[in-house]
């Protein structure tokens, strides 16, 4: 991998790397929060998952998380939401498929199958990696993101047994083979057969007993897409069914925005970092 | 003044208006941040002007300051860098002249006269607005800002003598009338006679006896445009000669971007709070 930018901040450094992916067959981007911490030791690491139209720059710029990061000794890892580049497939008239759009599943289906392996990409290829390359603690990493990427996050953590220490999601899509989102991609990039798309549906996960993690959620009550897209009521069913441990806090007025994010990243990073830290 | 935006932040809203500028004589945009104590009375207020490209939407989105307002009871008041509409003159093909690129003066050179009198916007016009219209405290203002905007809030301290509580600023233009930025917009805003530039230039004020405010400036060693642009050791120069009072911090390995605003604007923040809540 090669560092292509490297700015300060908070005592740390802000990095962004490129490099060829085996598992997209692509060059892929991806950024670093290295704090203060890690010029002197491994720290442990927390993957953030974008949603729809993110690229690696979103959570950097606006979530205003590096503090917190530098504060608790967190690695942050942020990758792109979907493979790039000219040879990738596009459905340029669509934001939710294609470019920027990877929801974090192996296709299966031409032309998508090619390049969008973004669930290998993310649980394996990424964390291997940067395990290898930065001074990270091989293994002891969590999980987070927001929308299509809080919908990723569960969804790695519930099928990863073991593989991660916490997950915790902003405004996640909880329920996608009932979403409109989530019917626009998983036909395209899974094809017609239903049963397929349940083994990247957190809901259905938990439904089918992948109920070892524990889950922190919030979900703003003011948020645009949450009637028609988001369905946390559902993976509260799901849990409350299957007697696991979901933490749902409904965020009086808030809405989809990265100032939702802002307001409660520092919670969440606290929520990984106990878990990151205590004895296991 | 109309609001067209309202977001729910930290407990506090974020918001947006519109509002016809008796200054510059167009529509101007700006943005307000109301902490949770502005549900119950009346706060201060800091205003925040961005650097040059900026609207009011860069500080907002990426400084990572509604976390220090909401704690510390501020309210940010984060003005446009411009006039703007299709009304108002630009050179579409400079960054450093027209739309964007304000610079905190009153112009006297037609085109530019028409619109661009910032200075007055943002010291009189926008304060006034604000007073009336929003739960803060008259009077009680700091003023701060970046780069372009680092200059604007220099040249407002130190000219509006008792106007503001406290005055900080981010690798701010300290010397315009020798900064290649400075003589770009200089003579197309206020003509080729040298001396009307003084009027609105940090270091000048200082040596012409404006040394009333104390001032904070942080300056990253690794700032890109340091050498050539900003000029802090000139201010430097005048307030020793002058007697007053400079606290310049240079903040090493850091660059001219918002990565390096987040990292120190909690204590920029708190150093405002600290001047606005004394007893005066």
């Amino acid at each position: 991998m090669k560092q292509i930018e490297s700015i300060k901040a908070f005592g740390g450094w802000l990095n962004r790397y490129e490099h060829q992916s085996s598992s997209c067959h692509c060059t892929m981007t991806f950024s670093v929060y290295l704090p203060p911490q890690a010029a002197t030791g491994k720290i442990p690491a927390v993957y953030w998952l974008s949603g729809l139209t993110c690229t690696d720059d979103n959570f950097r710029t606006k979530a205003g998380a590096l503090r917190y990061a530098a504060e608790l000794g967190l690695a942050l890892i942020m990758p792109d939401t979907s493979p790039r580049g000219v040879a990738v497939a596009d459905a340029p008239d669509r934001y939710d498929l294609g470019k920027g759009a990877g929801f974090y599943v192996n296709a299966t289906q031409p032309p998508w199958s090619a390049h969008f392996q973004m669930y290998d990409y993310v649980t394996a290829e990424l964390p291997a990696l940067v395990e290898a390359n930065l001074p990270v603690l091989p293994g002891i990493k969590s999980i987070s993101g927001h929308s299509m990427g809080g919908h990723g996050a569960l969804i790695c953590a519930l099928k990863e047994k073991g593989a991660y220490r916490s997950v915790s999601a902003f405004s996640p899509i909880c329920h996608p083979v009932k979403s409109p989102w989530g019917e626009g991609y998983f036909g395209a990039y899974l094809g017609d057969d239903k049963e397929q798309w349940k083994a990247y549906d957190a809901t259905e996960l938990i439904k089918a007993g992948h109920t070892a993690i524990p889950i922190l959620i919030d979900q703003g009550t003011n948020d645009e897409f949450l009637a028609e897209q988001l369905f946390p009521q559902d993976l509260q069913a799901a849990y409350a069914e299957h007697g696991a441990t979901l933490t749902l806090r409904m965020q009086e007025g808030y809405d989809h925005s990265y100032y939702f994010i802002a307001t409660f990243i520092g919670e969440h990073l606290a929520y990984h970092a106990k878990a990151l830290t205590d004895p296991h």
